[in-house]
């Protein structure tokens, strides 16, 4: 058995681990069309609609939508079909509980974004239990867990950030090899995902965001991406991640074509300020505040304001633990090895468009010591 | 002012009714990571992440995350930037229902989908306020008010609808003229969303799925398509939606490509019965449970067995209601007037392979006796 595999089997024993001493008997997970948990993919490897529940005994039970799916990728315990309970979810949580043996007075975990009214139906359905739902239990637990990524799942991040630098190579070689405003937005948004798709890549982690010079403007335009001009005079905004294995990279590359303005040149050099400050500030140890305060810093002294946070966590998520900001609550302590985050400065004016630089970087704690590492290549391409 | 513009306009007045009836001060919908309500952009026009607080008094305030985007959209009274509040749901929600005028003892209602921690936060930060969160409430009302489509909705699903079929014409130009082999999955995918494009549509409008022989077996395939081959011997699903104005079309065309074996025969000619017995029994006034019960008892007769539901309505949303299915509650009493959903059988099978088809059915009120109309021209078809 190969070492990811064991890691990989290990999950489910650790969180097992975690319940007993939370003296839980079981947490139960989900991932369905409200509630999209990837934490049943992290813990199962099954990667669509299911609910898992996790005992503290370690025994695993999927709940899968699609049961040839499960069939093929599933690594649990036991797998029971969503039909067989009628779709019914708090049929199929009690049947699935009482096959476990859920004793009188058990208390059982459930996600934290459980609606209120699933909470209340829950409470009734299972009137001899404990049901507890926690901003700081289970949930946050197998985010943190999360935000350390082991050995296979840096190695998918790193094959997807390859192949982001490729397919972005691509991408400006096109840019700059058309005219102005002979290239579309639908045209870049899917030459990334062909050549991602061509590479091994499982698809793009999110929607890819092309806007060009009209609608750059907005954080992230609306839609996505059309059938207007990308590339031409201007600012032109491309957010895109590879997906390996279920792992996302989440990159921005901003294409600047002059003549540029003073007010526009100006946006692109304090982004990029902002950028180096930020990265420079990332070391393991630091709070996750640091590299939002040295961003924002730059950006203040300048009489601008960013409106987003500077960056987070990427894995099975696009968005996930750690968070980056500058202000509020931050549930990470400290930049730790294993972790990979995005850091991404950017600046948005409703007439002179917008401009964002965004790469992902990983706390490297295979070396003698831990050491920041970006592990992409975006940039500022300036045309013409 | 034109007629469909009245009819907008008149969403967020008729809602303030029904606020008073019920004895809100107000309702609180959000667009936001983790709950995607889409009644904030049938409300409002603002198609992204937002709170919207809509009064009893008919006045409305949007807090969005892109406040340059809600210029160019929004059409309600005030428009609060989400950093006002240093992105605090609860700080933004209480000092927006404060400026409203928020009486003592004010019942304010959420969306039932809010969570039970945040449920608790909100009755916390409000104290002399009545939180209601209702699964047969405003969320409801609201789900039956955008059940029945106006005017302008309709135009933009027969507008989508026609794109659709633009579409698939083309694509199933595209499978019969290349050799079976040569075609891959992501290019039957970036084929449809480049010409939706187009043709003037906002996007897709969900992940275009394509799963060629080797994995049409997924009711929904994972991925939703890849650089591996679409359209070769044995069965190829391909499952897409076009949106226009924000409103998105649901269609599945299966493409077999022979010769085929008795069992896969077999599967076409059952999915094509339970699709024509299901449509036959979509009538104005029938119960939505009829065309599912009428498709079940195709499939049942033959041995088989349909793993999902028959349909679903469609609109803002890629599922919204009514629910057509066979068992199980279903709020809608019967098919209305103005109502559109799909009606998709399908059958799957893991070493066979899968057979769906889907169109979009309205029940069109504006004739003299209101009528089922099939709108989209889905289709099995044959290969070689």
């Amino acid at each position: 058995m190969s070492r990811p595999d064991e890691e990989f089997r290990s999950r489910p024993s650790r969180l097992a681990t975690r319940l007993a001493e939370e003296g839980l008997f079981a947490c139960v997970l989900e991932y369905f069309e409200n509630l999209r948990a990837s934490h049943v993919r992290w813990l199962s490897g099954h990667p669509m609609d299911a609910i898992l529940v996790l005992a503290a005994s370690g025994e695993s039970v999927l709940v899968p939508w699609d049961v040839n799916m499960a069939a093929e990728r599933a690594r649990v315990d036991r797998v029971v079909p969503y039909t067989d309970f009628k779709r019914s979810y708090k049929e199929a949580v009690a049947s699935v509980l009482r096959s476990l043996g859920l004793p009188e007075d058990a208390k059982v975990e459930f996600l934290p974004r459980t609606s209120h009214l699933r909470y209340e139906e829950l409470r009734r359905e299972l009137p001899g239990t404990a049901i507890v739902a926690r901003g700081d239990g289970i949930d946050a637990i197998l985010s943190r867990m999360r935000s350390r990524k082991d050995a296979a799942e840096i190695t998918a991040l790193e094959r997807a950030a390859s192949i982001t630098d490729e397919v972005l190579d691509l991408v400006e070689r096109e840019v700059r090899s058309r005219s102005a405003g002979s290239l579309r937005e639908v045209d870049v948004a899917q030459l990334v995902e062909r050549e991602a798709l061509a590479r091994g890549a499982e698809g793009t982690g999110f929607e890819t965001l092309a806007a060009g010079p009209a609608r750059s403007w907005g954080i992230h335009a609306f839609p996505p991406y059309t059938a207007g001009p990308f590339g031409g005079a201007g600012l032109s905004i491309l957010d895109f991640g590879v997906k390996v294995d279920g792992y996302t990279t989440d990159v921005t590359a901003t294409f600047a074509r002059g003549p540029l303005s003073p007010d526009r040149e100006r946006m692109l050099s304090l982004v990029q300020a902002a950028y180096d400050a930020a990265v420079a500030a990332v070391k393991p140890g630091a709070a996750p505040q640091a590299p939002a305060i040295a961003a924002d810093q730059v950006f203040e002294a300048a009489g601008w304001k960013m409106p987003h946070a500077l960056g987070h966590g990427i894995g099975l998520d696009s968005h996930e633990a750690p968070l980056l900001r500058s202000t509020g609550e931050n549930p990470e302590r400290e930049l730790a090895s294993g972790m990979v985050f995005t850091i991404e400065p950017g600046l948005y004016h409703p007439d002179l468009g917008g401009v964002r630089l965004e790469n992902d970087v990983l706390i490297d704690g295979r070396g003698a010591a831990p050491a920041a590492r970006v592990l992409t290549r975006s940039r500022l391409v300036r045309l013409g």
